[in-house]
């Protein structure tokens, strides 16, 4: 059953009743007055503003009821609650939007209050990040990777196998989308005995990812268990990891995915019991990166790819990184690594669809090997039920990247 | 000249006028009372309240005056504020704390208020660690890696000469000194091809560090200048980099630190234009790890080693980290790595103490290689003045170990 609500949603919308993605907005105002960041989540081409609703009362289950979270300007609060309270505040913003529910069908003033065009607003970076560690969980990616670099007989590490890899990234340079990235520079390998290279950097990547928000955390020493993991989970946001991490202004809710789950791939050999999951699921999100470059009208589609190719699910990504006793926090975001698929055009990066520059891709006529100054990146992910009725929900991620 | 105050300051004490360490505060009760941290300095034994002396308008200067720095319950905002802010409040703080001024040292009701016995007060962390870098500056501690590791004749890598090396580390698990650590648990390397070990650490180590905390951070993609970085550190704390890094609850300020700064080692190849300094300085800090075993009486010390030994400097790590357009925020740690000296009585962790594993160290006459369960670590740092008058200032580290 499709749900219906009394906001116009157009077919093609990322953002029917299904989804519901929190995000935090401003108002844009050339006039520069002090607006506070508001909680939000989107309703076709609006954003929803759940301090509002919160204002007057609407949220008035046992978990908000008496809470200040949708009076905050980050949702850290909001996801630290748990599941009860995302369930509560979900059934109660889909009970409102409804075509069926009068409270705020038939309040003129209310809605207009609380529902705001799109156009008029400005997202921000939906949480505070405390930390952010990326993962290295699509098999095809490392696999490709491991060629490139060390050759096909020792492409994967057999240790890859046993624990979902990761680095610990840096939770300061990470903006949200529409962000202008600046082209890093720093030294590289000198030839010979010569000193380094310096300057701007020469192969400037993309990296198709996804993240997940961590919703409550955990006390240090104390690990996660793999088949409680998701209730730590809160959603999914896009993620572009180049430089100055991007990723999406909205959080897409597992709750909201569900419906969207799959069987994650066989894992072989069997990993360690601390990494054994009852139920091990992914998503089938559809997932694409197109490139605009400075001079061109045209946007390329350079990739398709799925999330449900992650090797690594991030319910063992959550399990794996508390194992050792370190505590995660609301908010905190942990990337999938690049999101590479088994099909030479659902590769999740340049470095791999161009093999380390020495294939050019094509660029409406124009050869290609990495990013360019001036070139906007742009990264969605959609996920389809195909019954009935057809609709896409998903949302966008539009970073720009422009030069030095 | 030594500095005299009202408040009594014994000959060893750590904490002299000249010192005035910034740290966060909470009154220790029974009754857990809501009382909020407060920002303070430490004099003698006691902490001087720096919200109490901001209330009742005592700093009264043009970049104190107006701020509620000394309002929060962290000290983010004021080492944000930058050089003139910090030498405002040392210039207030000594002169109200000096054995002549007579504002606070003839006034019982606001001495009493604003100065509390350390036995009364619990130290908390004192800066919202938004990141967390740690770098690898010592080259005794890189060359007796590298020659356990890979042998002496490639013990440092030609790159670790061209740049100061560091790994980008957790800020969610950093505690203040008394936290209890628990062992870690992990997956290691399997025998052959049988499956991982999994357990508890079986080498744990300390790592003797000390930690810049950055004042005012950079804007994404614009580098912070060599010679202007110093401006961006205010202080120094001590570090252990074991597992949930322990800091020291005091920051120790450049400003204190000045008079025992010293030129620091000639770097040989000369570093790039941009990590080349006008005035490349270190400072005299003598650092100390003593242990405590869960069975003995006694402590043990374990090595001795300084601040001075650092290969690249604190300001160097500045322009680096920031060299690629990474932003750095008030509060930001930058950790040394280990600090070890040139003499075998100087090594800076158990690894290179006890050679990996292959030289025990007599614990009052017990054999001893890594860490065991109940051990209790303790480092020190100590600016001594040697002339006519003889003091210490420094401040305590005291982390506790304790067994899962």
């Amino acid at each position: 059953m499709v749900l219906k609500s009394f906001v116009e949603v157009d077919i093609d919308s990322h953002f029917p009743l299904e989804n519901l993605p929190y995000g935090i907005f401003i108002i844009k105002s050339s006039e520069q007055q002090q607006q506070l960041p508001h909680p939000c989540v989107a309703i076709g081409e609006f954003v929803f503003d759940l301090s509002v609703i919160s204002s007057v009362g609407l949220f008035n289950g046992p978990f908000l009821k008496d809470s200040d979270c949708f009076h905050q300007s980050s949702l850290n609060k909001f996801v630290g609650m748990g599941r009860p309270a995302w369930k509560e505040a979900r059934t109660t913003i889909q009970k409102l939007l409804s075509v069926d529910e009068p409270t705020l069908r038939d309040n003129a003033i209310l809605r207009e209050k609380s529902l705001l065009p799109m156009s008029k607003v400005q997202m921000l970076l939906p949480t505070i990040i405390g930390d952010y560690t990326d993962f290295f969980s699509s098999m095809y990616h490392a696999r490709n990777c491991g060629i490139m670099f060390r050759g096909p007989e020792n492409a994967i590490n057999p240790n890859w196998f046993h624990l979902p890899i990761a680095y610990h990234g840096r939770a300061s340079s990470i903006v949200v989308s529409g962000t202008d990235i600046i082209r890093p520079r720093g030294q590289s390998h000198p030839a010979g005995n010569s000193p380094p290279y310096f300057g701007p950097s020469r192969k400037l990547d993309f990296e198709l990812e996804m993240a997940a928000v961590v919703g409550p955390g955990n006390e240090l020493g104390k690990p996660v268990d793999v088949n409680e993991a998701a209730d730590h989970i809160f959603g999914l946001v896009l993620m572009n990891d180049w430089s100055g991490t991007t990723i999406s202004p909205w959080i897409v809710t597992l709750d909201a995915l569900e419906p969207f789950s799959c069987d994650a791939p066989k894992q072989e050999p069997q990993p360690l019991p601390y990494l054994a999951e009852k139920n091990s699921k992914n998503y089938d999100i559809s997932l694409e990166v197109r490139i605009k470059s400075a001079g061109q009208e045209q946007e390329s589609v350079l990739t398709k790819s799925n999330f449900k190719h992650l090797y690594w699910t991030i319910t063992q990504q959550v399990a794996h990184h508390t194992i050792n006793g370190c505590n995660l926090r609301p908010g905190d975001l942990l990337g999938t690594g690049t999101i590479s698929g088994p099909e030479p055009d659902s590769l999740g990066c340049l470095l791999e669809l161009t093999w380390n520059g020495k294939n050019s891709l094509n660029l409406n006529g124009l050869p290609r090997t990495f990013l360019e100054d001036g070139d906007e990146v742009v990264l969605t992910g959609v996920c389809k039920v195909i019954s009935m009725f057809s609709y896409d929900f998903f949302f966008l991620l539009l970073p720009l990247f422009s030069s030095i």
